[in-house]
């Protein structure tokens, strides 16, 4: 089994990526997607689902730094962590780094790709077997529609609005994730590129606007996402987003409360984001 | 003459980018690159330079204003500026946009580039005829070089270090580009990917530091540059680099005042560059 390029098509991208140099480690198809992991020189493993890179090894940790700390660092003392998506299991490794944390949840809703992570991504692995941790094989939405009002923070670590994770950019969903938080509650997701996805992220943006006091949008440059200016919509029932607790100490490659001031959007931005005139 | 896909080959990046949908408009070889203009329904037109792409209509204004303002941003009084490149004339535009300025000098070694851009980048090209541009076609490097010490900013636009702009990122050049400065001059460079070039982003940050007492990186997220995190490496003879000037008003699609200040590196990060302790 091999490749010598792996073809990124995502739906969501004009601009196609490929990876010269590539083999193709491993591919199922579990009964949600497509599962590949490909090796590559120099980003180590590539998880791929749908045909869409997910993660690589080499660049992970700003992704997965940066959907899971800003939420994490602004809310007073996060208990109670849920993670709907997110079976690669970097989401957990991140937010177990909190002393605060008592359990994560995770509400992947395919079992394989959890299995496939603990087969092949030793770096992002680590927390399954955590006792804090623990792993549901469920759908996200309907754990969140039933759940009681017991979380902290919901991590939405969810693949691209097509197929599986359709339904988590949904206003209703966002309504039942609001009413599974306790009253300081923080929702964060993965909401698309900036630059090639302004009008989904503008949808995000309206609809945790209809629901939550304060909602913002911040950014981060991903080499391996097409589009690349990744946004990261959060929405608060309380705390405010911008302004990290003082004296967190986490181990990050990347985070820190200065890269979390700076990745927000400026005011101006974010308003001609929520008006639809950024002019991209 | 047409194409319905064009891949950027960057020897410089370990992705590849292809562009399906693309027709090709134009395609010549000039004494020193191929030059080549793509038609692109969503990007509109995309010139390459030896298969790298140049700029995209769609989102050049990200590169020139993030080349351009910032340091013109930061000159008191910016009146003589040259652009080393830059022939497709999007620099020029944003330097015309600083009423101070009396004259911009592009020197572009290649005349062709100026020409393509003259026929088909009417967006790009509406400098080349204002009273205040001043074009010559000659090696950056000995126009510098042979300089009197007559410029407040000098911007180098090129393509990457490998052949034509090779000479653009060695320290002789740097150390011509300091005498060729008047005492509060700012020079400023595109430097590559910070995630994928780092040790180039490195080497320049080190050699200007042995030449100008304050040298700072910035970064924007470039979606149609393999690498994408770009980098513009900035040194001062004496203003400081982080404050844009308060009170300028220039009309920019992105640039503004906040974007300049959260653009910078932390300090820590811009720390661990310098150590190679960045970690990628």
């Amino acid at each position: 089994m091999g490749l010598t390029e792996f073809r990124e098509h995502d739906p969501f991208a004009p601009i196609v990526y490929s990876y010269p140099g590539v083999t193709l480690l491993h591919e199922e198809r579990s009964p949600f997607q497509e599962i590949s992991v490909l090796g590559h020189p120099r980003f180590g493993k590539i998880l791929t689902l749908d045909g869409v890179v997910q993660l690589t090894e080499w660049d992970e940790f700003f992704y997965h730094e940066m959907l899971v700390h800003p939420a994490m660092h602004v809310h007073a003392d996060p208990k109670e962590v849920l993670i709907v998506g997110g079976g690669d299991g970097g989401s957990l490794r991140e937010a177990l780094k909190h002393s605060s944390v008592e359990r994560v949840t995770i509400a992947e809703i395919d079992e394989r790709v959890v299995e496939v992570s603990k087969q092949y991504l030793p770096t992002l692995n680590v927390g399954f077997s955590h006792p804090k941790a623990r792993v549901v094989h469920t759908d996200g939405v309907k754990l969140v529609e039933g759940a009681a009002p017991i979380y902290d923070v919901i991590i939405i670590d969810s693949t691209d609005p097509v197929g599986p994770a359709e339904g988590l950019f949904a206003s209703s969903f966002y309504q039942a994730a609001y009413k599974a938080l306790k009253p300081n509650g923080i929702l964060v997701a993965q909401t698309e590129s900036l630059l090639f996805h302004p009008f989904i992220v503008r949808d995000v943006q309206q609809r945790l606007r209809g629901i939550f006091p304060i909602v913002d949008c911040y950014t981060q440059a991903l080499a391996t996402y097409a589009g690349n200016w990744w946004t990261f919509s959060i929405a608060s029932k309380s705390p405010s987003l911008r302004r990290p607790q003082a004296g967190r100490r986490i181990k990050a490659r990347y985070y820190s409360a200065q890269v979390h001031r700076k990745a927000f959007l400026t005011r101006t931005l974010y308003q001609r984001l929520l008006n639809g005139t950024l002019g991209w």
